[in-house]
């Protein structure tokens, strides 16, 4: 007899369900929004009666993607910038014309709470456009109580509002904001004093981040601000080794930190570091130095040898990676990482999960969220292949099917 | 009085239109396939009666974009080649294992008449969904007086089905294949003894093509081929100084070429050339260096600095540019070859029409073909800034409007 079910996908190339046992699958069954099963076309459909039946038509089933690094915050990209660059404009004339990231906050503070609210939605949308069915997002262009407090409500507002799941991350140490430039210390005072404690009384974040460079936090801010975060009972997700590296890896390594990201900087004894923790993750951006136009990339053969957990995700943000686009960011993971298809994928799926601490997430084995993707793809070498194009045929959450308009 | 027309745009941020008056319309009339007015929203609605009319909501509108340089006839991208050069796997292993460009000719010469018609239909379909609407289309994994004619009718037959505006290219000078490895000049005695009158006599190309490199074909063998073309009546566009000069670029603009392709390698005394030419266009395929992971790029600005004239091409092909889409090559024109979104629209709307021949096409003047898209952006900065990300919201041919599916 045939057990009743949510939802059943078949005709699949394959399903890429992240279990170690080497089969392949071309359907599954999904229940009260779990993978209950996985199976041939043939033996899935003989054994279940799902009230929604979808036909994948050959192409390739995978994990609902996960975006374990991104910006949703703001209002509209720093496009002009893009052409000021083009014609030999340097970073400090940039800013000098009001440009970079505190324009972003300049925008960001004027905002009514409906507008960031509109702008995080409509991203949300885009990156959800392009198979992301989870993910991290981040403030970080408000740099006051005020202003970071209404952005990380925008992120949960936005997060309820589109059905996403969303882990929110309390960037307030971002940059130093213009008004404490003479005073950054103040500004640590004000992140610690004020601002952590007033984010987790709303309970409004997950995690805390601080970017580690210079021009932005030193490592000795930086750690004051951290343990701030984790006395607050918040994780930490930390940008460091970007352009220099300063000691922000050994610092996220010791003090437990999710993940690191970045690391085009990295050094061996950062990747040392990294690879005897084995809890922090590596937050692999393939898509920045392309933005960037630098040379370097992380090194990420290196860290995927050393077994170094990892995840792959798109940065999304007004300045320095705006694309929306998973699919995108493994195009660049596969071309300047020389990742491999499944290494990329896996890093934006199962890896990001895991970062997040999400274990019912980024895989279909029995017993997953029964979030997935049906990808106009023949194979899984397929993926990232393709660049400026989306594979996104037809998405699945919790089991539902969603209209896709791509 | 109201005059009738076709169709009319309004409520456009802007409407590129390439006239020189330096004035900003944000609204178009077109009758009968023509654009005949542009103006103000208000203006326009006043002074024209369309049959049907669109809001661009605040959008951007240019014209329809035109894709001067691809290779559509192709059966499978070739993906796994990518893990193999991630993993190490140099290009002779690749060839080797059965890999490279002989890789997709064996599959179309082994595709049937409808297969490749399929195939060539869904990459204009591909290529439609990201904003082309007319393009130039090349031959050349046939290397068979049969495979070649195949391939070539194969484009002209997708070109009626889709009712998308193409000028074909007989690129027969792509490789040497196979079976002539040993007898290079056979082959070229093929090309122009038997493949070029065939081509000629069906009337299935506008023009001829040849990839000048060390491994593919000689300057002197190039030579006979281009001369004999001429001497056929057909257009030259070149393939040249992709990995090395080796003349390419002189003979090109010596036998009066439409255009010469790729340049990552051009010399100052190439650019020379280009420059006191002034009629053989230079083609930028700026995301052929970043598939390729190659470090060198066009030296664009120098051209444009010297006045050569430029398109701007995805050269989609399924082993060194596998993407369909025009505003993501913008992208990397901006990021790679340092041009403004401004220079890099040029490049693929009237660049490419005046590299074609097509005065009609690439602008919107009065005149001009009615051939526009609305692109989801909220000014001309931001074409090619996102990646990943289709902004095509809705497109227009010949003054009719087309449903867009993404």
């Amino acid at each position: 007899m045939a057990e009743s079910c949510q939802l059943l996908v078949h005709n699949a190339a394959a399903i890429v369900d992240w279990s170690a046992d080497n089969q392949t699958y071309t359907a599954l069954a999904a229940k009260d929004g779990k993978v209950v099963a996985l199976g041939d076309s043939r033996e899935i459909l003989a054994n279940w009666k799902p009230k929604q039946t979808m036909d994948a038509h050959g192409g390739l089933v995978v994990p609902g993607l996960i975006d374990a690094h991104t910006h949703p915050v703001f209002v509209v990209g720093r496009a002009e910038e893009f052409d000021w660059r083009a014609q030999g404009v340097d970073y400090l004339e940039i800013a000098q014309r009001g440009g970079g990231i505190l324009s972003s906050v300049r925008h960001v503070r004027a905002a009514s709470a409906e507008e960031l609210l509109f702008h995080v939605r409509r991203h949300f949308q885009g990156m959800r456009q392009h198979g992301t069915t989870a993910l991290e997002a981040k403030s970080g262009y408000g740099l006051s109580v005020e202003s970071e407090l209404a952005s990380l409500k925008a992120i949960q507002a936005a997060a309820d509002e589109e059905g996403m799941q969303v882990s929110a991350t309390f960037l307030g140490g971002h940059m130093i904001p213009q008004e404490y430039r003479e005073q950054p210390e103040d500004y640590v005072d004000l992140l610690c004093k004020e601002m952590l404690p007033a984010v987790v009384e709303q309970g409004i974040a997950q995690a805390a981040d601080v970017f580690i460079e210079e021009g932005a936090f030193s490592l000795v801010q930086a750690r004051r601000f951290a343990t701030c975060a984790l006395e607050h009972g918040l994780q930490l997700r930390i940008h460091a080794d970007q352009f220099h590296e300063l000691g922000g890896v050994q610092m996220a390594v010791e003090l437990g930190a999710q993940s690191v990201d970045h690391l085009e900087a990295l050094s061996d004894s950062g990747l040392e570091a990294l690879a005897l923790s084995g809890q922090t993750f590596a937050g692999l951006l393939p898509t920045v130095p392309h933005f960037l136009r630098q040379k370097q990339d992380a090194p990420a053969r290196k860290l995927l040898q050393a077994g170094v957990p990892y995840f792959v995700a798109t940065d999304f943000n007004p300045g320095s990676s705006y694309t929306p686009s998973l699919p995108e960011a493994a195009h660049f993971a596969r071309i300047r990482l020389n990742l491999t298809a499944e290494e990329a994928l896996w890093g934006m799926t199962e890896g990001a999960a895991k970062s997040l601490g999400w274990s019912q997430k980024g895989h279909l084995r029995p017993g997953a969220d029964a979030d997935l993707l049906i990808l106009d793809l023949p194979d899984l070498f397929h993926f990232g292949y393709a660049f400026g194009e989306n594979p996104v045929r037809a998405m699945v959450i919790g089991g539902e099917p969603l209209a896709c308009s791509s």
